[in-house]
């Protein structure tokens, strides 16, 4: 399948899981089901999400195998590797708080491999794409990362040591690593080791095509095997001197 | 005016705001107006939002008069007083960060005689409102604040003494004041004293017809008069109950 083609099928998926979620009555979304693959509390709007993904792929002749936060992988008998958070932010989600999203890679192996990946917004329909080498784009026009300016806006979990003037912290960490690609915050920085590929794979290849950078706590380009088994830490800047001036990187 | 010409009329000038910044180029929106009547900087966004608010306002022959965060008090020789921070979340929406409202309420003097409110989600669309003794909607839903549960979600600002398993700050007080009106929050704490009513009148109109609580930081109801004056702490919570559970009120 050529970038173009891979593109159109990753888009066909982010809007059928965000239609067919909409579907589904709202009271249901939250409903308990137990654990998933990972580990995570898994909840009825995950396992739908997941379920449309699947049958999407079907219909299309399987082409990739699915790694999904809830299901584990998934062999379709396809080539490339789709991994997926279908619902980044499910605490929001199933609670109506307007700030979650549809999270799709298509890699092979390793998260340096990943070739596209595409991160719908759902309360807001904004799509942000990006295939590698070709770079980023929300909503089809060209993404860059914010160049530096006296005030700095960040998001992150409360409590973190970070430096900034505004600090968020929205609770969908694949939307909010977009919001780093379209120079919408300065940096997002996730301290807690317990973030996976799955809610990164796409959108770590969308910051590094606008320009940004995705580093561990040591300071290196974050790089991982495309598997649930790494949790880690992660920060999100429009650059590595932006991560020093917020004091997530020593001087 | 009756109850239903006065939402009808708050409807049109929430969306003719909304419409009219969404025309105006996104890169100009930051530009900067130095300080306005309150002492708040002023952004160009801002400003475009007030000037169609009267001018809506005048095609109608100036029923209310306008008490507005840039603008202070402006008089069109009504009879009403139309209390609005045209866009809250001004620093999140020149940004790009999908999270800022239109917020508009109709009073007459103090916070308690609030008679209607309207809080407009600009980027999702989600229109809250309130009359009062009539309730609060969503999109024309009824509004209930959330049930105490397990696991509870408060957004606040970072640094703040709140208990609650998932913390978040969005960045724009009203809106997440009708996120515990809806149920998707169990409470909002903002602790620094610099909120007024121009941020607050319509949200705290529209908690409090949901079944929720508005307080300040002594725990008594909020009330104040409808002037740029006053600058407060404030809590929104689903009840009394919830607000000592998460640490704001004492046991």
């Amino acid at each position: 399948m050529d970038v173009d083609a891979t593109q159109r099928l990753l888009r066909e998926l982010a809007h059928a899981v965000a239609d067919f979620v909409k579907q589904h009555p709202f009271e249901e979304w939250g409903v308990d089901l137990g654990k998933g693959a990972d580990g995570t509390a898994m909840k009825l709007v995950d396992e739908i999400a997941e379920k449309e993904i699947v049958r999407v792929l079907k219909a299309h002749g399987g082409p990739w195998n699915v790694l999904s936060e809830g299901g584990g992988l998934i062999h379709l008998g396809g080539d490339g590797l789709l991994v997926t958070d279908p619902i980044d932010g499910t605490t929001n989600a199933i609670r109506g708080i307007p700030f979650y999203c549809v999270s799709l890679a298509l890699g092979r192996e390793r998260l340096s491999d990943v070739e596209a990946g595409i991160v719908l917004n759902v309360p807001t329909g904004d799509v942000f794409e990006a295939a590698k080498g070709r770079g980023a784009t929300l909503n089809g026009r060209p993404l860059k990362v914010r160049a530096p300016g006296r005030s700095l806006v960040v998001s992150t979990t409360h409590g973190a040591d970070v430096k900034a003037a505004g600090l968020r912290s929205f609770g969908a960490s694949a939307l909010e690593m977009c919001l780093v690609a379209s120079g919408a915050l300065d940096a997002y920085h996730y301290p807690k080791p317990i973030l996976r590929v799955t809610d990164v794979a796409a959108a770590t290849l969308i910051v590094r095509e606008a320009g940004g950078i995705v580093i561990d706590d040591a300071g290196a380009d974050l790089d991982l095997r495309l598997t649930l088994e790494p949790r880690f830490t992660l920060t999100a800047a429009s650059s590595r001197e932006m991560a020093k001036r917020v004091g997530v990187l020593p001087e």
